[in-house]
């Protein structure tokens, strides 16, 4: 596949954006970009951010024509922990047709796709690309981006490719995403580390306080997060949308998770746990001594990564503002207690039955020979609410990655029947676009 | 002080025991050692162990002359978390008329008083050392040694200086240690690394599950061991006993630790905590991301070290045992759990009034110029339960540290002073010593 090649060398830069030593990284990915673009008949430009570079391009062949707003990212999750790769994370290798890369999915597999679709492309489309460095982190400079070139952006369409088909070889339509609130919470106790022979017994010990704390924000026996007004605004499932619903392969997922159950919210189906029900994670801890062997130490401090994943119509800034307060009521006493809001993300619902959504089915039922399922997804993709609000066009999600993907961990892959299908799939989505005006 | 130039060379090796990295300066430190006492009339024997070497040495003057075996280690903890050192944990530094390293106290400094104070002693005594270099990691090698070595270590007295005095410029008398039982605690959930999107509300979570069973292990609100039969072989201080103890400074304990409140188990004074109530203490957690900015993900695993000091007639194997079979009964389900023995040290009860422990006093009371106070100490000697049980000698626990010492931690020192009173200290027993046989 002639698009394979280039993808190839997007996915060797390793533009880890969380990371202030891969800053110049991320910078390549974005300019590596742009050539590609400028190649294919694109005007570009590099807006420079605070932090990473936002890459702006249009082709715009004619004002009567629709115009297409796609948008994606070129900077990946950190490759951590490296010991689990079976290749090189920034090394791509393909193996069993599927590139195993960082990124190779989330999201420059996908974006790729995109760029390649336009290759000769006949129908008279307009064309705008929105590209950012910095969705693993929040996306913080793009929101005010979109707010201020309101117009520069305007278009009938917006397109995103950042996220999964429903299950091998089911093409699938998106009309929601989960928001996201991500917080660092830190506990500090003595003002040393001390030794626990000598000390325990009469010393706070941050990390025991950080169980407390875990205890305390999810309940073991229902799953439910205790966080006082966490599901005030949670927007129940009507029958109608639940009748959209594709049934959810439970043996599958709990086979490819290596899980004989699948825990979470009392009350709930798997599936409503992963689309329309908020969740809490710590997804990282830390505290005293991690090497071999023993080491009798209360350390002084100790701090953990928690997030929570969101649902309409709760509100990031809100739900942080809970966490915190809620955090501060329950920190046992003798500790000092600091919160860090690192991102957040609102979540989405868009309308399954958009004209674009319409024509986006058509395209799919042609090349995969069957009609799209319709989903929900789990994750967050922060400017999407914002594109939503902003510029107020329909928004078309199409996932062309799989559920097993290994999105943020080890050995993340595309494979590359979606990158094949996705791009036939864009081309023809433009054909019946530009007939459709 | 000619005794402190070979000691700012012993602390120079860095010989961490628990870090295979570092098993040759382990090795190193011995081998030195062995050189300085053969400089005093030494015979020495250098025991190779599956680990590090156990050295022996002997200097007989005389069969009908009383023997005192000291006992002491040449290994020391890790030095982490190295950036809170002032200056590096092996490059010895004068500072305040202290000395800072990583063993500077535990146990190198206070060691070397004893192998200082022979240095032309004329009071006919025989001395026997038994050195490890494995103390810091529970002394599995020396523990079958002393039962093999039986004869060759007989002595009327057992000297110890592998601790702290109770305040600066008091002299103290230790009779009780704390044991202790040391666990690694792993907990496994879904088969790899999950996106808390995309799998959030439906996958297992280590670092959760661990909050979870951290609350359960130790109460809140009172601060009770949860764990079933904990409490039960704890034997009760007498009257008689707690007279003997001298009063706590708890504001300066607050300052030393920097927190306003000394949290604990319910019920007891902060001494009686520190010295003859069991604890419970995490020193070490970890999983999932810790590095900088976010990271959205379930990690597939989590871990941490858990340690229980333990008071008579608690036994360590047996705490490990009720440890492990309440850490299954409350491991959520969905998890698999590990659990590590690293390591463990009974506890000790020794009599503050037999003759050795009255000669150490009177010894004390000359060259200190005031009578010592009677004292436990929460921390643990593993060897000693062993070498009391094995030998029937009576031991002497004599302390040269200070509670502020920074054992286990960043900054560790030394005071030259107690450097300096406990070799007149010594010299001075051993005088006494040679008198009353």
């Amino acid at each position: 596949m002639s698009a394979l090649e280039p993808l190839l060398e997007f996915l060797s830069i390793p533009s880890v954006s969380t990371d202030p030593t891969h800053k110049e990284d991320v910078r390549k990915a974005a300019l590596w970009l742009a050539e590609r673009l400028k190649e294919r008949g694109f005007y570009t430009e590099l807006h420079e951010t605070s932090l990473h570079p936002i890459l702006y391009a249009e082709r715009l062949l004619d004002p009567k024509a629709p115009t297409v707003l796609v948008y994606g990212h070129y900077d990946v999750q950190p490759p951590d922990p490296l010991e689990l790769w079976e290749s090189p994370p920034f090394s791509p290798t393909l193996r069993d047709g599927r590139v195993y890369a960082r990124g190779a999915s989330d999201d420059k597999g996908q974006l790729w796709a995109h760029v390649a679709a336009l290759e000769g492309l006949s129908a008279r489309v307009n064309v705008k690309f929105l590209v950012e460095g910095e969705e693993e982190i929040g996306s913080p400079n793009l929101l005010p981006f979109v707010r201020a070139h309101r117009e520069k952006l305007r278009a009938d369409v917006v397109l995103i490719s950042d996220g999964a088909m429903f299950a091998p070889h089911t093409p699938t339509l998106t009309y929601g995403l989960r928001g996201l609130c991500y917080l660092e919470v830190r506990l500090k106790g003595a003002r040393r580390d001390l030794h626990s022979g000598a000390f325990g017994g009469v010393a706070p010990n941050p990390i025991q306080a950080l169980g407390w704390i875990l205890a305390r924000l999810k309940d073991e026996e229902t799953g439910r997060v205790l966080i006082p007004g966490f599901y005030d605004r949670v927007r129940p499932v009507s029958e109608e949308e639940r009748r959209l619903w594709p049934p959810l392969d439970e043996a599958l997922l709990k086979g490819e998770l290596g899980v004989e159950a699948l825990p979470g919210e009392e009350g709930y189906t798997p599936l409503e746990r992963l689309w329309a029900r908020p969740t809490l994670d710590p997804n990282g801890i830390w505290g005293g001594y991690q090497g071999e062997g023993s080491k009798t130490v209360i350390p002084a401090e100790a701090g953990m990564k928690l997030s929570m994943r969101l649902v309409p119509d709760q509100d990031p800034e809100e739900v942080a503002s809970q966490v915190e307060a809620y955090l501060r009521e329950i920190c046992p006493p003798g500790y000092t207690l600091e919160v860090l809001r690192l991102h957040g993300g609102k979540p989405v619902l868009t309308d399954p039955h958009s004209p674009p959504m319409r024509l986006m089915a058509e395209a799919l039922e042609e090349v995969w020979g069957r009609p799209p399922v319709y989903a929900r997804e789990g994750g967050t993709i922060p400017v999407v609410a914002e594109l939503q609000e902003v510029l107020g066009a329909p928004i078309v999600l199409l996932g062309l990655g799989l559920p097993d993907d290994n999105l943020h961990a080890p050995n993340e892959k595309f494979d590359l029947v979606n990158l094949e299908k996705g791009i036939a799939v864009l081309r023809r989505f433009y054909g019946l676009l530009a007939g459709a005006r």
